[in-house]
């Protein structure tokens, strides 16, 4: 797996042979990947912030499976809808760059919580 | 943007030109994560099946919005604890070809439903 | 168990008497309340809508304990904020029939998912 | 409104005036409980658990909105597929109570984060 675009290739096939495509609308994988999402929530609910950051070599492997999980999700979602994943990211990149310029975010007294 | 090496190296100069690190904890992004995520199943919550499969130009961008999201924030944190996006499906698909064997799955009378 | 207020003393000995409290943050409760909304949605995630309104005997009693996930984790949450839930549902009701009346709702082209 | 019984018949009353009932799938419910449950956890997540404990009058209402919201998509959808939301929780209780007895929970060297 090299890339995003070998991964969509190949979770095109599998859900093929496994005949899984008519379980695959957008709406239907929209909720797959945020009990995903949440599962890698789970990982982290009862840790402090500082525990989060220095995992047990066993939670770092949930985690990692769950970030995959939710990887998949999100290309064959995308997929589904004709979306290019990095082409997204890069026009919202450039739109939160306008938002959020550097020089005055770091300069400004406005709170993080309130840039959301 | 050209991959998720790349997008990995920017958000790590976009977090520090800002100062923001400082809230990024896996803790934290985990919870951003599931937020963007819902955000996109709000995206499909009213809508049928069929009519999820046949966007709108604006549902469309709104969803396109939302998935960038998703990958902004899943990059991030997997960085953050140092984890290899590519790497953790690689190793989370050859787990799902052993448990779901596409041989098995197509001829079996086990719903779909009972695989998650 | 006859209303909210006898769970919330219940959970609050339930809690002291496990010596849980510590972990019990309204931070680290949103997380756990939206993990258990989340198992909800698995419950519904590959079934059609017209399934969702016929569940197996098997697939209710899933949903159930999901459904009582979700409260224990609310008023948790509510009575940890000072919060009294029927109140606030009291208040967000006035503010909704303010925002959406009835007579305007029914006889508008608006689709109803440009209400919410 | 004095009870989650008073509030599952305001809330049949609303959607049948406003014709919303074709919408309230349980599937479609259970997404936007979800929702309503990350958009409480919006208010937490660049929050330290200690401010989370102490928020802000304007922080406070936005939860306390997000709160009402959760409880009336609950009780919708606890009321579409015929569920007692008390009784569930009260047959989940005692489960907990004989899988988490407060005595062994005290002495015991486990984690909380195992107990999950």
């Amino acid at each position: 797996m090299e890339n995003l675009e070998e991964l969509k290739t190949y979770l095109r096939r599998y859900a093929a042979e496994r005949d899984w495509d008519q379980f695959h609308s957008p709406k239907n994988l929209s909720m797959a990947l945020s009990v995903e999402a949440s599962e890698l929530v789970e990982c982290f609910q009862w840790l402090t912030e500082a525990q989060s950051e220095n995992l047990t070599e066993q939670q770092l492997r949930a985690v990692t499976d769950e970030i995959a999980d939710v990887q998949v999700y999100l290309v064959r979602m995308a997929d589904k809808l004709g979306i290019d994943i990095l082409s997204a990211v890069q026009q919202k990149i450039l739109k939160n760059e306008v938002k959020y310029p550097a020089e005055k975010v770091r300069g400004s007294s406005k709170k993080y919580t309130e840039y959301e």
